[in-house]
């Protein structure tokens, strides 16, 4: 590229009409002259080639992602992580916001995620590595979205719980247990105090516990849970499957009694959870496998928060993420910003529950409600509840007496003193 | 764990009815305890919690993932790349073999993924750093999915095309053109001897240049195209789009005229791609964007030749990949492998036609095809076609004669004294 061709990659933020583009941060390690790197970087997830051989046109203005601010955080001896056939040269980390036109593509999830994250993302001339750290939209591009049909407002009401955490358990053990064991075991959690129990999102529709069996049983077992409680209770069933079954796979669910089903919301592809959030007459909970894959990495990949966005754009009422501490390998401050992710302003989409998750127990409750730092986000143990040592019914109310603990803000060990189950947890 | 606990999740070959498994290769870097690690390992992406409470049952023979062998390729001083809350300790690099029970999720490939590249394999503790590098299928479990419906021979039957490469071109400027232009443009590659013109993988169904309208124009050049050549002509049209559309946009697109369909695999879903591959009368062509955010670091993510495997049993009839050299930062070994899985004996499966890709022109095609050391590949320039000097028309040419010199093994200098399309690209 010429100095020109450079130049028409290039925008003020009050020469263009913002509410035509979303804006697009990234981390990049570029090799080589910074300026020209960021035009091809521009150039490659837009007009490659902006005008045809012959003709004097230029679709860069409309159609070009432009390079608005950048700046330079620090000169690198070598790349962060080895890149086969890198380029050689200087190297440069750097931040840099772009502008993308999001006529090029329109409200459709796959196309957004080619244009943000496809090849011109990664394959870009002197820019080996590279992160998308964030994606903004304006509100007009948000509204052509149906965001979360319930949200964390209408998953309250179906419960009836308010200014508390929403108590969620994994049925363990998780793979192999028969539908009667599972819906009993699930059963023991809700008289425990469990507000949903749910399948693991390894199980789904398989030969030897099918949705149709399970929802059956764990249907009618909510409903008797909720008769001996007084409380509602809610099944949240797995339908991750072919995305061509779903659709099936929610109606049997929920004509059974399941009022609440979990997605796996990579795997499907985001657009399959937006296919269902259509259809749905219940909750639609996301869960993370996959997403690790690709954003763990400091300096490559795409970031949670851009797909804690993404899922909430595409309708899910609650979002199971990786939570706070060691087990899953995730900085605090990355945890706290998809939780923010799910509750800030959003065009008119409704707010969605975080759940951030990772082997709690009552043992880490308090922990987690204090880094969150407010009631409104769902704790979802599995082994903490499910392997209690006095049965899964113990296991629930081990939670429920670590948070009357932290209402009353007397030390979890006092509070055990007349507690069973909490105190066989921290004898444990 | 305690010893015993550790033996539930190892097994010889010959203990396990092997068609009831998948093997998976990883890489792992473990902290601490190999031995133990490695049955977590399996725990986190099987059965975690083996039996209930007070029941004395296990789940692991039927249902548990089973390391079979496992080497220690090198002690690390750190890991390889930084993990945020990694455990500390002796750090080894492993690659490991394990069995992993399909019954777990059966022929579902979101399902699939969920267990061989979910929250198990990513959030082990004591292993930061992991790679899917292969994946395995015994015959019964192949036998559920349908793959590809056309394959090489069916996109050499609709061309009439043997014994060479096809010609793919990559219409260019590719966002921005108005469909009129865009026909003509296709249809000027056509005459110079494209076999495929298609659209960019981040061309959709837009505003501006809908699939109705453009599929219209194309499917009419395509004729005249036939008509002119004598030959047999592809028009690939990318639907791209929610899941939930894309058979409205299959049904517009073949109805024009488009005879072969473009899918971005991972965009929109492994599973979408099988569902329709079950309702598509044309050969269905995969793209590779965000394939990349995973798979390019060498020990984290996911290798793309699983990708490869997965897009192939999804049913796509021809899969475009990163290709050889610098440009695209891809070893040339990961490229022949990716090639070789196209290929490869798959159950009863058909061949796929690998289509490695990557600022091709030319100029390139001779190393391409040694690398590939077959005729069996697609390849796809695209401003190597439409940016090309003299036009379109021209570009086409010039891969076609660089061809005929490549099959008289004339040197491309030489052969061009009589080519002033291949010259013209020489002098550029």
């Amino acid at each position: 590229m010429n100095a020109e061709d450079i130049n028409g990659f290039f925008a003020e933020r009050d020469q263009l009409s913002m509410s035509d583009y979303l804006e697009l941060e990234y981390y990049l390690e570029c090799v080589g002259d910074i300026r020209e790197t960021l035009a091809h970087f521009c150039s490659e997830q837009s007009t490659a080639q902006w005008s045809r051989v012959g003709v004097d046109e230029d679709f860069r203005e409309l159609y070009g992602a432009k390079v608005l601010s950048w700046e330079v955080l620090e000169e690198l001896p070598e790349l962060s992580y080895p890149v086969e056939h890198a380029a050689t040269g200087k190297i440069h980390a750097c931040r840099v916001t772009i502008a993308h036109p999001h006529g090029n593509f329109g409200p459709k999830l796959p196309n957004l995620m080619t244009a943000v994250c496809g090849e011109g993302t990664y394959f870009t001339p002197g820019i080996p590595l590279v992160k998308l750290l964030d994606i903004s939209f304006p509100d007009s591009y948000l509204a052509r979205f149906e965001g979360p049909k319930f949200g964390i407002e209408g998953i309250r009401d179906m419960l009836g719980a308010y200014n508390r955490p929403i108590f969620f358990g994994v049925v363990k053990p998780n793979i192999g247990l028969q539908p009667v064991h599972f819906a009993e075991i699930a059963y023991q959690s809700w008289l425990g105090g469990l507000d949903i129990a749910k399948d693991d999102e390894m199980l789904a529709d398989v030969a030897w516990s099918t949705t149709e069996v399970r929802s059956k049983l764990l249907g009618k077992a909510r409903l008797e849970a909720e008769k001996q409680t007084g409380d509602k209770k809610i099944y949240l069933a797995n339908i991750t499957d072919e995305v061509d079954k779903m659709v099936e796979q929610h109606d049997i669910a929920v004509a059974n009694g399941a009022n609440a089903l979990l997605i796996n919301a990579l795997p499907v592809g985001l657009s399959a959870v937006r296919m269902l959030r259509k259809h749905t007459k219940v909750p639609l909970i996301g869960h993370f496998p996959f997403i690790a894959a690709f954003s763990r990495l400091e300096k490559y990949g795409v970031h949670t928060k851009v797909i804690t966005k993404l899922q909430r754009l595409a309708g899910l009422d609650a979002i199971i993420m990786p939570g706070f501490g060691n087990r899953m390998m995730t900085p605090d401050q990355e945890v706290r910003e998809n939780i923010e992710e799910c509750l800030n302003g959003m065009g008119s989409l409704k707010r969605t529950l975080p759940v951030p998750g990772g082997s709690d127990s009552a043992l880490t409750l308090d922990t987690v409600f204090r880094k969150v730092g407010s009631v409104d986000f769902g704790f979802v143990p599995g082994r903490g509840i499910f392997g209690h040592p006095m049965g899964p019914k113990a296991g629930a109310s081990s939670i429920r007496q670590a948070w009357k603990a932290i209402e009353k803000g007397i030390p979890l060990d006092s509070y055990a003193e007349t507690c069973p189950e909490l105190r066989a947890m921290l004898d444990k």
